[in-house]
């Protein structure tokens, strides 16, 4: 499929509406409008339509949208009508608490792999998985098919192992280790830190 | 202060350029430049120049920017040159591992409570912490003027712990929870949920 270029703040807010939407499936609902999409999420639901129309069209003038329709159709847009497999490198507290997230269900992801270089982690149980050599990873991931990471290593280890997942095939990196990291083209990386989320709230107190 | 009215987005980039120069200076490093900065972040050296400038004057043309001096005025200008309080709500894997988290030092934060509703969880020790009961939450808060917190619980119940966080005097809220919070005016909210990060990411792969 060739897509029409979209500005990727659009894009960033369509894992958004899904999430709204997959919460009002959950409490039973079939119709929905951008009006109510958007106080939820505090968008203005001019916006909200703005941004839907880019990708097609979901809904008619004065009947709203089809809440499970939609759902599917964004599912689609963002690729994930299927769960990615993903590799998590870092088995320590974050490592751990994401092995053991139940967040990750019909989101269109799962854990598969955990790594970590610490010989006293590498063989331990965590939830559900148990915690591989991080020295095998290029292979592991490789022969796994994995194409996508979440980095939690301490951030002195951060750059080199995005350099290795790359080289795996890795094409989406979540990382959480407070460090910028370069990346080539071709491949995406988003960030968690959440000392930049709260800079950015403390700047407007006090 | 009296301050100008300054995009969000360049409000958003300056902890990145704060985190980049304080790893510089533990580099043991002294002078920097646009350039350097821009090509460790994935930004034109113009566009940091031009942010810096919304703030002051802060490097003279040629000599580049003094490492020290630019990170007291980025963490004047952000308010991190102390450390703000913080209030974790959920003691569930996420919120444990916050209570361990390192990465908030020298980042102008620090946890201080952290409280969960479960009595199983009431009274246990996390990391430096004993986890509160969070029906007192609002008395303890205000006690110890906190005005920063973080929710690490499931879903259903954030928007509540939202409201009697702002009750006791809250004015930002980091969202760990996988759902859109109402707030009113005056409050500030972040989220992180790595299904949407990761949901940013996989429209453009495959």
């Amino acid at each position: 499929m060739t897509r029409k270029q979209i500005p990727d703040i659009v894009v960033g807010r369509l894992p958004m509406y899904l999430r709204s939407l997959q919460r009002m499936k959950q409490d039973g609902r079939q119709i929905t409008s951008s009006q109510e999409l958007g106080e939820r999420l505090g968008i203005s639901a001019a916006q909200i339509r703005k941004d839907l129309s880019q990708f097609g069209e979901f809904g008619k003038q004065g009947t709203g949208y089809s809440i499970p329709y939609l759902i599917d159709q964004i599912q689609l847009i963002l690729h994930v009508d299927h769960d990615w497999d993903i590799a998590v490198v870092g088995a320590g507290d974050i490592g751990s608490a994401i092995a053991r997230y139940k967040g990750f269900n019909n989101r269109g992801f799962r854990v598969k792999l955990i790594f970590d270089a610490d010989e006293n982690k590498i063989g331990q149980q965590i939830g559900e998985y148990v915690v591989q050599d991080s020295h095998h990873m290029v292979e592991a991931i490789q022969q796994a098919g994995i194409k996508v990471a979440m980095i939690t290593t301490p951030a002195a280890q951060a750059q080199g192992v995005a350099d290795q997942l790359i080289k795996a095939g890795i094409r989406g990196i979540l990382n959480y280790a407070p460090i910028s990291i370069n990346i080539p083209a071709g491949v995406y990386i988003q960030y968690i830190d959440p000392s930049i989320h709260l800079q950015r709230m403390t700047y407007y107190l006090e």
